[in-house]
């Protein structure tokens, strides 16, 4: 693959370290999810099943991005390959668990998804653009008012009020996973933006392009653990707190 | 393997990827049906394990060709490999929720099984032949014809009639599953004559012979995903209507 260049980070150390993490951490919190399904009822499962494809698809991604940025060649196309996947499933799970009714949930779901998916489609293009470019602003802006949207159905939307509606620790535990939501994914609009060392933050902090990119990958890596795995611990402890309130008991 | 030269293509980074994300989408479709399995009864579960050994086959497919295009080898082989395994698995599970009676089943899964064994290993001899061959052609047509046997049973055949002539929403969605299969079926041959520059449609097109290997590559993985992890979940919907209308409830 000729066109694949390497990626010059001005810390490869770092940059190794953190997609060797990540990818440990995805793997694992993979195989978490898989033997854990049980523990919650019928209803609840397919959230812990879509947290365990989540964190499966990552940990490949990841494990693709350790192994060419060892090698010398990177190809940005994984990170999208990967979202694009997983961010559907991470809308579509909290919907499985926010207590919405199923004809609800059925309205819903497919709107977030193609949400979802438009946002991860309109920013790989600005992504790969060139720094400083017009397509790389209006991409990220169009990408980013599809995350608004997606946002906006799940904090405004009917979803956003099944979710802070609830009593009890299941409600206290669905306000938190809309804020642990909001903050990972309010990061990555930031790396998108300190990735360009063009940018007017990258700037102000005076980052080269070296620097830019180890902060970009570092800050990536960092938000998909917190993102996938750790979103998915929290997704699991509202599935396990639900199925206990309605009687179940694991064999 | 001396024979093997490496597959030049107009876009490699676009070939790369979408092998990539074949590899990804299949690697974790083949876990979701394997632990997916007992939430449909007994009498469909044969259809869910098919769905995920049919996944798993393409995803081990797509990791080979993946790894082969990145090291500058190809091996067409593969394709047809896979399809040898997998697409007898797909007309057989589409029987087993199809709602026949055990005795068609027994008396057409075979049929179907042959003539889609057929389709495939006369497809081969064509797919390797040189462009603009006459071998390309008639390899092409014999498998064609395989193909229309096939779908003629599935639409017109006892099969066929099974699956458009339930009520509910299981007949809705049989009938949704034939379509599908039609669709993406339908699409192979499409790329099998544009993958050859020299023939009529490809000139039409005017795609150089670069081009045409770009578009069979795309064409085809996406293709593969839609008809075998998008044919599965469909599948899987119609054998969880069928549980749950039966009484069955997954522990």
């Amino acid at each position: 693959m000729e066109e694949m260049t390497g990626l010059v980070t001005s810390n490869p150390d770092l940059v190794y370290n953190a997609l060797s993490f990540a990818t440990a951490t995805l793997g694992i919190a993979f195989v978490y999810f898989l033997v854990s399904r049980n523990r919650v009822s019928p209803a609840y499962r397919s959230a812990v099943t879509m947290s365990a494809m989540i964190c499966g698809i990552a940990a490949y991604h990841y494990w693709r991005m350790f192994t060419n940025f060892a090698e010398g060649s990177w190809n940005e196309g994984y990170r999208y390959a990967d979202w694009l996947l997983t961010v559907p499933l991470l809308v579509a799970e909290l919907v499985v668990v926010s207590g919405v009714s199923k004809a609800v949930a059925k309205k819903v779901t497919p709107r977030l998804i193609v949400g979802a998916l438009l946002m991860i489609a309109t920013g790989y293009p600005g992504e790969v653009a060139e720094f400083g470019s017009t397509e790389r602003t209006v991409w990220g802006a169009i990408s980013g008012a599809f995350m608004l949207y997606v946002l906006y159905e799940l904090f405004a939307g009917e979803v956003g009020k099944a979710l802070k509606s609830q009593a009890g620790e299941v409600g206290k535990k669905l306000n938190n996973v809309r804020y642990l939501l909001l903050f990972t994914w309010g990061i990555y609009p930031i790396f998108y933006i300190l990735g360009d060392s063009t940018s007017w933050l990258s700037e102000q902090i005076g980052l080269s392009v070296e620097e830019a990119a180890t902060v970009i990958q570092v800050g990536y890596s960092a938000s998909d653990v917190l993102a996938k795995a750790g979103y998915g611990l929290v997704i699991m402890s509202i599935a396990l707190a639900r199925s206990e309130s309605e009687g179940y008991r694991a064999a």
